[in-house]
């Protein structure tokens, strides 16, 4: 059971991972002046926020990078093996399935769906489409952790209870449809125009200033 | 210029605008406690967001719908012309080229581009591929606001680099590559794993709980 880490600081913790994961193999130490600058936080709210996990830095050397990573990964549950499926191999699925960025942190891609005829049985990064007609019965015997759709909206929710009657545990929805999932069910819906509309509020801000 | 809104709160304007998108178009209003259920947020929180741009509700009846919607709008600077370059036309710059969710947000998309001679004067979603090499040229003449870099992480500095000679004032970058841009210049990192890492944890409670 974990203690009570805000919500707020567990949606920082991937970034000040990819920061540690990104610094040069031979940088052992990390100051949070740094770790600040590189994730673009105050360094207030980076050692607030690693205080969290227990880690408080020595003063005047910073924080181990490894042992920071470490704890942070096993925090985010990604020394676990997550398998997951992509439902919907347009472009950003295939971009997905392709995404080096996710074997490294513990997610592995078992299975790729789509609807349409003539993608069954391509292949992507060496993983066949498969019909998503056989989506339900795939997601029981592949033991998925976690599904992710890319589909059209009008068919996400359909994915989504295929999904859910399989037994598959958690959702990342990049659908533009807000879903109905049982509770018990995680469930993400991700925007990509989410950053830009944060970019757009900062240019504001830099033309008025 | 902006009164302070803070940071994190900043980043959940995007949520509840699209979750206030998503409402039926015959609800005219919608309370804290609906919009945090929809959202994935606690009540108070909503509440409090909100009362950073001035919008307080109706006791009893909550918000208005299109009033909220056009005030966050406006807090995020969606209403002006945001004109967006994408560098990369690999599979992801291909979906965010085609992605339907920026036109009618504000943003819209100016020009593509790619070092691919087989993918140069190739049409996406009608916008032709053009070459990264006259990249440099046209984002003066296109007064680019943000360029979005989907490129392999090698090159990325490079197109980031040329991006700011041309006076672009915003990037948005897509790959695993830490940027360097002058002061001034607005630059956001996105990781798409990040979505599936902040799952990860949760699952993790569910687990435990």
């Amino acid at each position: 059971m974990k203690p009570g880490i805000p919500k707020a600081t567990v949606e920082r913790l991937p970034r000040y991972l990819r920061c540690l994961e990104q610094l040069p193999g031979r940088q052992t130490t990390v100051s949070s002046t740094e770790l600040a600058r590189l994730s673009g936080m105050n360094s207030a709210k980076v050692r607030k926020d690693l205080s969290f996990l227990g880690s408080y830095g020595v003063r005047g050397v910073g924080y181990n990078v490894l042992d920071l990573a470490g704890q942070i990964r096993r925090e985010l549950g990604l020394t676990e093996d997550r398998r997951i499926v992509v439902v919907g191999i347009g472009n950003l699925g295939s971009a997905l399935a392709a995404y080096g960025g996710f074997e490294n942190r513990g997610f592995t891609v078992v299975g790729l769906y789509d609807a349409d005829p003539s993608k069954i049985g391509t292949k992507i990064d060496g993983h066949e489409v498969r019909s998503t007609a056989s989506l339900a019965e795939d997601a029981k015997t592949l033991d998925v952790t976690v599904g992710i759709i890319t589909t059209p909206a009008a068919v996400a929710q359909d994915v989504a209870d295929q999904l859910v009657d399989a037994g598959v545990p958690a959702i990342l929805n990049f659908a533009p449809a807000l879903l109905n999932v049982p509770t018990g069910v995680q469930l993400r819906q991700v925007d990509l125009a989410t950053e830009l509309q944060i970019l757009s509020f900062y240019m504001d801000q830099t033309d008025a200033g």
